[in-house]
């Protein structure tokens, strides 16, 4: 691709970094920018800036937040003593909307992936058994993707818990709701017979 | 969507208003620059500001650059009497991709499109139609996009250069080199006979 422009390349570079968007699109999009008002492009840019410059990480929960306890932590009217352990905020976002749960949550900042070069280590893992050592929860929720990486995560820190005297679960496995089973596959379905559950219960939920 | 930090939600706001980027895309793209070192949000923030701020449109042109006379309109190795209609930067890039072509370009910035509320006044004809009236080319060459809006701004063009002493051209459509006809559509293969070209022209290409 030929720039008649260095700013204009310049700028569909940094824009083509991000995931998922190659040099066309890139281009579309700053072409876009250029044709709307100033003020579009001033407003993006500072977001962006502000964001990355001022966010804070709760350092309880470790969720992005504008604040160092974020508003779940702090809230008082939430169960302390669950912790719901996932991924990254999207996954508390995705929680959070359902307005099942009224624990708190940690966020693992990723999951256990060796191809990708990331150990335990990088993970917000030794302050989640710190917790637990402490005593400050009575039950862990594993919400993890079910990977290969996401049960690897699981297993590693549950083989570092396992001593305390906590009670651990992971979230529910199964048909989603509104699904047809013949258009299951055998290993969500498998795993939806095996932990069935009572039926009084399931029309309570 | 609920976010825990306004910071974040401005941010997501911001890259949404982007085309074809909804609100999933724009959170998985701030989450990604939020994992990446500080100084990325800063290049991607200060390559767009610079860009709206300081890139300049061609006075001749109107194609984009960085100074007042772009690098083809300054090139004086490029046949000044020979103009290429185009809709925009994108168009110019792909033709100059071709190296097919040693004329100029005219950039419209857009095609006559009622329904968008795009009318002839919104785009760069008349310094066109004056360029013409002042003898400055011998042929314009129309490369806009097929399409009733396409074909309405070539006309509508045309009617206002028609008395003028000048060539005007369209490319030419056809079956793209490669493709089988059998798959053509006939709108473009009919086309493609009626215009058909001398054997003898069509292997020197």
């Amino acid at each position: 691709m030929e720039f008649s422009s260095k700013l204009l390349e310049n700028a569909v570079n940094e824009v083509s970094r991000l995931p998922g968007i190659g040099k066309r699109t890139a281009l579309r999009l700053v072409l876009h920018l250029l044709k709307q008002p100033k003020d579009n492009t001033t407003f993006l840019s500072e977001a962006l800036l502000h964001l990355r410059s001022d966010v804070e990480t709760c350092e309880k929960c470790h969720n992005i937040s504008d604040t160092i306890l974020c508003a779940i932590c702090k809230n008082t009217k939430r169960n302390p003593d669950i912790i719901c352990v996932v991924e990254d905020i999207r996954d508390v976002m995705a929680i959070e909307s359902t307005s099942q749960y009224n624990g708190v949550y940690h966020v693992l900042g990723g999951k256990i992936s060796p191809i990708e070069g990331i150990g335990p280590q990088n993970l917000q893992i030794e302050s989640l058994v710190r917790k637990v050592a402490e005593g400050e929860a009575k039950e862990l929720i594993f919400a993890l993707s079910s990977t290969m990486e996401g049960d690897t995560t699981n297993f590693y820190i549950y083989k570092q818990i396992e001593k305390f005297d906590i009670t651990t679960s992971t979230i529910a496995r199964g048909i989603s709701v509104g699904d047809e089973l013949e258009y299951a596959d055998e290993v969500t379905l498998g795993r939806s017979i095996v932990n069935r559950i009572p039926f009084e219960q399931s029309i309570r939920g």
